[in-house]
């Protein structure tokens, strides 16, 4: 792990130092985790009197919020979690363990075209016609198909795997385990009953700056490829199905399904086990809640959750409703009873 | 990509031309999507009308329906999207990326036996006692375990794992990261609270013409085996768990969970995150709707939906209930006004 | 398959023959499944009488139950079910297909330590800095990463992923496909709608006796490690997000979803398919039924189910009232106008 004084890491992310600048700082952690040496980080007012307990040598915070008063050596800055991040990045270098090389066990088809400073991990394939772009790391045992195409500064993590004619854009991560161009499922049955493959051989096309989950699929298009759209990010065990269509910067939360040919517009998220229909539009910045099960076209803006998914406010006095069922089933019987006696009386 | 004629097309489609039978086609593409060279379809009467507009060099229609009209080539043939199908495999011959060859990076035990025209890809494992039928294909860094069999003219795509003693039938495909054969999950609780494992030491018998989806597991049986009948077509992500036996020429649609020893009849449809009980009947043409919880077995031909899964309609039904139900206690609290007042009147 | 006669079997499981202890045993069955040469049990007297019609040669039973009745060849011990079991095993001795080597595929980095009597299969991979105990087994295809830890007789299956740095204990079992130590999900949404990554930098900590299902994936944490406690089993297609902590011996069913920064209890079970909240906490022994969305902490011992999860009962009671409604409502019409002609009377 690398180590700086608290005033190289100020320089370095434009911040001030309240305290000493010479302490040297060795990691990063939260503020209850942190041990001597640590950096931690305070995002929040409620929460700057926990700055005096922590064990951290350091706490980044923001300006002007009564930092001063503390005797913690401070890191003053705009935006104290952004910051974070980066100094985070500080000690955790991506990427620091592949220098570009070709591992003698990679099986790449001298057809191949691979760009400059690559790192390709032992037991990786390349297929023949491959294009392979700048930076690119393919980390051990991942899989790269025939004429499939990997942008420049992409890393594909081990056990991944890329089919034959998928594209896929720059500064992606495509974690292990994901299979990216699987045959979508589409059969016709005939008429004995037996089903009927539909070939499926368009493409998948992945925009830039997406991430893909562990072992998340998603499917190549039957006629005309699937597209995922620039600044995706996919958790794990995802599913996307053929020809479906997702718009930039959209969240897909862990082991949520799409069905096929379903269009899904930008800045969407997607939470955990939601489940959306084939042939539906999803408009831009819909919300969509966790295990929803989504069975029609929602316009943009919406946030809906259920099942079937309705509009969220709808979806929660439904279900503190179907709560308070039980007793107004009890509550009826006795109004039907007191009705009865009014009928007699009368 | 091949060319043909209209004309040779026809001739292999047993079709009748309609125009310039020489008409060079390049390529296959929906309607909308045509460009220069392609040939599309209608399979629709609805849709002759968009005949006119497509880019496309020729266009699949049925017989009678009113094609002489228009002054695009046309194929007329009795069953247009069959016929389309046929021919989009005309264009994309599956398999032609393998050719009959072992990869010299490949580990193929020498116990193994291997059959004719057998394709084995780069960094392929075929464990001891292995069979491998004819005309297999064995796709980069797939996986094929001990004493397991591979049926003619099966395909298994890259990094799909066959575990030991799993029975593969013929011509199945087995998509990307699919796990043949893991152990079941069963366990004892012992008096300790400790979860001692129960030995799964039964097979994974898989029959002909079966497809298997990207990421999906199927577990091996305790101690008789897991079976998935002939033509039975399960999408990615789906669990079926140890003891499941399903039926012909059923289709299990992704992210769909079977649990232990249930077992499925044929030509059911099991719709995406379905999730099915374990130790239940379900009968066969049984249709079960996306997200249904089914706990109880189903009598043959039933369509079922919904948490816990009833008949549909009746499913329906309490959904739309559900929806009216707050105004529903809005009025019962009226009502038990209205009835109070009554009452204090008599 | 080896051979005992049944007097070694009940000298071998402290049991007593009643019968003919040179009967050779060749094979374990359940009773009706069960052919020539087998030996089954029978761990319920409500089935004794299933005894007389069983194939078998030899049938485990309990003790001071009757089996004296029998003409069948009878292994008396105190819990037939646990002997089976340990029976079954003598027949299928587990991992014996793994004599300890190095396969000279494999991939070891000379700076990872590997303990003795190892097993590491084909094309293996295994990263700088690793350390692999005594008597593991790491089959075919399996990857373990940089600076990661495998513990003692711990198995890893074909395809398993072992990120860098995630340290697995003793007696584990990783099913093939798993990915453990993925990146989690976490990003921030900077001003201008693009998801920025936060580094997830802190590792995976799996404790003894763990068991993972085929393609289950379980994150990394971002700055203090995931934990998963010895005793855990895991099945198939099962997700934990980062920084999730799960207590000892606790249980999760196929295609659960775990989100980030939840702590689960120990002696938990978690049913198939259900999706559990972020930043929860969930008591020992609380029972989650499957497809439930838990939305709110669990306190230890109680059962849930339903979507939003409630207690067992309660859920139930909603379930069968949401089933009455639509009659409800009817009735309710029926009583509304009843109510008006009282108050046209008066």
């Amino acid at each position: 792990m690398p180590k700086y004084s608290l005033g190289e890491i100020a320089s370095r992310m434009n911040g001030e130092v309240q305290g000493d600048p010479d302490v040297m700082i060795t990691g990063v952690a939260g503020l209850e985790e942190a041990e001597e040496g640590d950096i931690s980080f305070v995002a929040n007012r409620r929460y700057h009197d926990r700055i005096a307990s922590t064990k951290a040598a350091a706490v980044i915070v923001g300006q002007g919020n009564g930092a001063a008063q503390s005797e913690k050596n401070c890191l003053i800055v705009p935006n104290p979690y952004l910051t974070f991040l980066l100094t985070v990045e500080l000690f955790h270098p991506q990427n620091s363990d592949f220098e570009p090389s070709v591992h003698p066990t990679a099986v790449v088809d001298p057809t191949a075209r691979i760009g400059e400073r690559v790192f390709i991990g032992a037991l990786v394939v390349v297929g023949a016609g491959a294009s392979i772009g700048d930076d690119v790391i393919l980390q051990a045992r991942s899989y790269v198909g025939e004429r499939a195409g990997i942008g420049d500064k992409s890393r594909v993590m081990p056990g991944a795997i890329v089919l034959h004619d998928v594209m896929v854009g720059k500064r992606c991560l495509l974690q292990s385990g994901c299979v990216l161009g699987g045959d979508g499922f589409g059969f016709v049955c005939d008429n004995k009953g037996v089903q009927q493959k539909i070939p499926q051989v368009a493409g998948l096309i992945i925009g830039d700056d997406v991430e893909i989950g562990a072992n998340s699929t998603i499917d190549r298009g039957t006629l005309s490829p699937t597209r995922i759209g620039s600044g995706v990010k996919c958790d794990n065990l995802v599913h996307i199905g053929h020809n479906v269509e997702i718009g930039e910067n959209t969240l897909v939360v862990a082991q949520v399904g799409v069905s096929g040919s379903t269009k899904v517009g930008s800045s969407v998220i997607m939470a955990g086990q939601a489940g959306i229909g084939g042939h539906l539009n999803i408009g831009d910045r819909v919300k969509i809640g966790a295990q929803a099960g989504v069975t029609k076209s929602v316009p943009a803006g919406l946030e809906i959750s259920g099942y079937p998914a309705r509009p969220h406010a709808e979806s929660l006095r439904a279900q503190a409703s179907v709560g308070k069922l039980p007793r107004l089933v009890r509550q009826f019987r006795e109004l039907l009873e007191r009705v009865k006696k009014l009928e007699d009386k009368l």
